[in-house]
């Protein structure tokens, strides 16, 4: 594939950030490195990446994004590995999700010499924000929004494909309960649920917050008919683990495709872990839960990577999961880490370097 | 209701473009006025809102409405009668709506007198945009974008509330023909299609490309789960009129609470036209097209009022409707547009003078 890019036009920072960033005591997506990719697209084809300082832009306030949310994302990390390599996972996974979100917004599609190339030239002029040492990566938060003026409802023509970047640990700490979804939903049926569409997740706010004040951190999301099937986690992909074999639910028009959640069904594979593709019904998890063999759940996404759950409610009842060191959980998160950190090999050809 | 605008800092723009502006040959919410409204939510409270020169502002990269669609818009229009006295149309109705919106995404509310004061200190600054004449008016957009930095995925815990104001002839021209859903969906149960939320819009536009592409101006949305109830048209309420009853939808999760829709209804009884609000199925419309009862289908909206379809395309078969000089649609629409002008009695007391 060609990664090239297109002529870019670097503009660098004066003076670097890096310094009075605290590493050891990162939030989540709060500090940004010193630069960034922006790119424009007007009359009907996208012109030339600049990479310049990070910093605010200017925009009109009847800037299609604002009125008919046309905007979409990726999250992805690099890794640096203990030769001072970056590292990129599976880039080319996130570069087609990111079209296909476009295409479901009516949004142009970015070429590959933009998104990965693009991608690949700012962080090499970043690699001193990508950290060594596990749990250390650089979030990489590739959008595009719509910046035509006009309050008209109707597709935008002028677009911002940008790269901003991250210094990250993790994301999710601390136990994770989490309500089963009776009411809200995250996506319809022929809706825009696959795609990592920014009204997706603002969506979500709301009845998180409803569930964050019965105590619990996060939804598992149901389908919007009949609230009987197990769908996503919060903004994650969610497995579960009955007996010796983790469910999860196909995608759909509603589930996002995500990256960690193929990785995790082809790893456990490899592994010999049993791994069953269908609709997960919330009647078959209680029953599990009630008469002992749901031994696990767990989310699944790039940020959090895996994200063990301890419990859930369900109309009112709660149900504790078991307690044990032997988890999937634990089994398939160390040994996606280690390809992603390059300690161990990559069987897969999941990671490129940069 | 208190509506007196906490101080207004007003910035006067040095020099009008109102005479640069073709008032005859107007397309839709493409010029703006002089002046426009902003106000910042931070620390938990809003600020003193500003009125100054309409221009573009200053966003940060990772401010929350591009990540994760934390923006709701209202849309209202204000008329001059024939004394030279402006008119706004049911505002409460909007303000309302616009603080429900707000509680869905998890966003604050709008103190009144910002939301309804502002508009009123706006407007007045701005009376000159408002031409007189059936027809004309002077279209307004108040919206609320998350300004805040970071991409986490959560709420925002800053906003900017802004009013920009567009001259307005009408929205929707020529035959419009329309295609009932099949497949697409702009809603989910549980969802967010009862506010007017950005990411409801980018949804609806690839679905609407393609319909286009088929020849038919707008869609006809379904439910979700079923595709077998008539729900919105376009960005549109929708009234059906089989024999001399209207037919329409009643509000839900699913469908926007429309202030010209409930408008209709109420003006249909004051004129003895039988209305009926309940769900109106895919299957009673094409029964009724084909027995030749369905003699109209029109959407409402702030935008367009009434907006007459002429056909209706459905499982690949289309369905012409009769041609009439004496439809509900042109005498609900003459009726209201003559209270929104105040060329007639305004018996509902809808009319609020500015």
């Amino acid at each position: 594939m060609d990664t090239t890019p297109t002529l870019i036009n670097i503009t660098r920072a004066t003076v670097s950030k890096i310094g009075s960033v605290d590493f050891e005591n990162l939030t989540f997506g709060n500090v940004f490195t010193d630069h960034m990719l922006a790119c424009e697209y007007s009359n009907g084809a996208w012109q030339a990446p600049v990479i310049k300082p990070y910093e605010p832009f200017m925009i009109d306030p009847s800037a299609k994004v604002f009125h008919y949310g046309q905007a979409i994302f990726e999250g992805m990390k690099a890794y640096k590995d203990e030769h001072d390599d970056v590292w990129l996972f599976r880039p080319d996974e996130n570069y087609d999700r990111f079209n296909k979100s476009a295409a479901r917004l009516a949004m142009p599609e970015v070429p590959e010499n933009i998104f990965i190339g693009g991608l690949k030239a700012l962080l090499n002029i970043e690699r001193e924000w990508v950290k060594k040492g596990k749990g250390n990566s650089l979030y990489i938060r590739p959008f595009m929004i719509a910046t035509g003026s006009g309050v008209i409802a109707a597709p935008s023509t002028q677009y911002r494909f940008m790269i901003i970047l991250s210094p990250a640990r993790s994301y999710y700490s601390g136990e994770v309960k989490v309500i089963i979804a009776e009411h809200y939903s995250r996506a319809a049926n022929g809706g825009i649920g696959a795609a990592k569409a920014a009204g997706n997740y603002s969506a979500q706010f709301y009845p998180t917050k409803l569930a964050n004040e019965q105590g619990f951190q996060q939804i598992i999301w149901t389908d919007d008919a009949t609230h009987t099937r197990l769908e996503e986690a919060g903004t994650m992909n969610v497995f579960f683990r009955i007996n010796d074999t983790l469910y999860t639910a196909p995608t759909s028009e509603r589930i996002l495709d995500g990256v960690t959640r193929k990785s995790i069904i082809e790893l456990a594979a490899r592994e010999n872990i049993p791994v069953e593709v269908r609709p997960v019904l919330v009647s078959e998890i209680v029953a599990a839960a009630e008469n002992g063999t749901l031994k696990e759940i767990f989310g699944a996404g790039t940020a959090a990577v895996i994200n063990p759950i301890c419990g859930f409610s369900y109309k009112g009842k709660y149900y504790e999961l078991p307690v044990s060191e032997d988890t999937f959980a634990a089994e398939l998160k160390e040994k996606l880490t280690n390809i992603q950190y390059k300690l161990a090999e990559d069987t897969f050809g999941w990671t490129v370097k940069v």
